[in-house]
């Protein structure tokens, strides 16, 4: 299913033009300016930085043979990469490339670790389409895998030995917990406020994909717009990240996005299409703020009627409008930088988030 | 009741011998020469620095009006003050003194965010004599509120801007998830292994009193000895802190501890005490080897059993002597410190810490 129609800008065909699925989904092409670096972000991520059991490294294996698309430690090294222009860079970020492979391994780490304790705090069973560590073993192991990748990202971030960068993780940790309070503060709780709407999707999903996209050019000692370029791209590309999950609760399929459609429905969050709908204040908007209200949507009929009525409304359709002006706000915050393969990897990414089905 | 007699090194009596109850568990001569500092840090506790929501700001005062002796900070506090000596040092302190406030502060918040997810692994119901958060609430709540706290750690440790001391508070997280999961592969393993509990006592306790006791000397640009000491001093201190907690668990009352006598038992952790009953291998030795491995101490008859078995084993007396030796290496290791108020506050402290009765 087609996320969002025409966020595509490169010359490949929409997917919904040419009746052919995952066209998009493949992260190949995406992948290959900084392929060699992903390969070794792989390894770091189950490396055991904590101490010299083989038990931690059994546990950092499981987490990560579990699955993830790597996103988040592809568009850091890709924004490091991209931040480069002359063949004098190129030097320095061959020197530095060690730092960024492990500036893009603690972005990772930092967001598993909220994966693993979200999953406890929203009791979830299923995530990626397999079961959650709370519900495979029990909520206690979940606290201390989540506490031991916390942990695993604060020794990569000590080894980066650059304050700035740790004071950034530092907020980004504050964000994670201040998005996730937000969140839990507004279930069904039926207000349209879109300013608390993007607040919350800054601080849970935004703010470290930001912090991954501009700290390698602080890093690699790029001018201030540089660094702000990069980080308006991951501040408007997370936002965009998240309103595309809101539409994948709607208009997604278990099977594609590995957790129940109607999740973020079922506790009570209001995506972005319940939003629209909810601001009509017409008849189905009515019907919509009752099935939340009386917690019908906790129940399979009640939420399958609540999923209808987001569909009916046009619901779906502006939040894809949404979704594209961020995409394309993030595009053009890169103009700041000289054309290279990174860059165009960059504006690919927003194209494969828009039309992301998992 | 009395921990490890005559431990005292000062002029005052010990407790077994004047009968006189608590005069050691008053820590106010020990805060002294840092009294206006730690008001300091009780502010610093309850500053939401995550956001500008008052809610966040509720929750970290409900967290510390809950009580908490704050000896970590005041370590952290005394070794700062204790590693300067002339009237030139004194006024770099002053200017230096926000700095070694949030690091004070940061050892707390870390110390308190383990508490909180530590009682969601352990499923405790009690903690300084209250209910945990998990009890009260539930185990979401503790995740969430455990994640905040580190995330206000982390962002004190930000503005700290050391890149030696983000290093060593990056690796005190490793050590405590390092201790946590070495614990919990030790439960109910009858095996006397001293280096093992050593370890873990220095990873779960002394590694986050140690990177407060010698953090400050390093922001004070202190020289490696001195740097050193502090450090020794912490982690010894640490260790002895632990077999303290561990003889408390033996000897104290729950009105004392804030939970339940014999709550390690129950969770078939091996304390100092019944490791030296353990290693007798005779018939009191079996009989508490049969009542950790049948579960037994898990109900109160047989939990009752095996603390009648090691306070009658001579086990009690054995961990007080090895608590008497690692606090005397800890006030040997305080000898490269010129003498100042700060430096006998922090010898007192090992004095405290051997009596304390929570």
């Amino acid at each position: 299913m087609t996320t969002c129609n025409g966020a595509g800008t490169t010359a490949k065909p929409d997917r919904s033009e040419t009746g052919q699925e995952g066209q998009y989904t493949d992260l190949s092409d995406i992948i290959r300016p900084v392929g060699h670096e992903m390969a070794l972000v792989e390894e770091w991520l189950v490396t055991n930085l904590i101490d010299d059991s083989p038990f931690v490294g059994d546990l950092l294996a499981q987490i990560f043979q579990a699955g993830g698309k790597r996103i988040r430690p592809l568009i850091s090294l890709l924004g490091s990469k991209a931040s480069l222009t002359d063949s004098k860079d190129d030097v320095a970020h061959s020197e530095m490339s060690r730092l960024h492979i492990i500036l893009a391994v603690l972005t990772e780490l930092i967001h598993s670790a909220s994966l693993v304790h979200d999953d406890v705090i929203d009791a979830a069973s299923t995530r990626r389409g397999q079961e959650t560590v709370n519900k495979r073993f029990n909520d206690k192991l979940a606290v201390l895998l989540g506490d031991l990748l916390f942990a695993q990202a604060s020794i990569c971030l000590a080894r980066i030995m650059n304050p700035v960068v740790v004071g950034i993780y530092g907020q980004v940790l504050g964000d994670l917990c201040s998005g996730e309070i937000g969140q839990m503060r507004q279930q069904f709780v039926c207000r349209v406020d879109w300013d608390a709407y993007i607040l919350k999707s800054i601080n849970k999903t935004a703010s470290l994909i930001a912090a991954g996209a501009h700290s390698g050019a602080i890093l690699n000692a790029r001018p201030d717009n540089v660094v702000a370029g990069l980080k308006d791209y991951g501040v408007n590309l997370g936002v965009c990240f998240q309103i595309v999950d809101d539409l994948l609760d709607v208009t997604g399929s278990a099977q594609q996005t590995g957790k129940p459609v109607g999740n973020d429905l079922r506790n009570g969050l209001l995506t972005a299409p319940a939003l629209y709908v909810l601001e009509r204040n017409d008849t189905s908007s009515q019907r919509l703020v009752e099935l939340i209200n009386k917690r019908a949507v906790q129940t399979d009929e009640g939420v399958e009627e609540a999923l209808a009525i987001i569909r009916k409304s046009g619901g779906v359709e502006q939040a894809q409008a949404l979704a594209l002006s961020y995409g394309a706000k993030a595009k053009s915050s890169l103009s700041v930088l000289p054309d290279s393969e990174s860059k165009q990897a960059l504006i690919a990414m927003v194209d494969y988030v828009l039309v992301r089905s998992n």
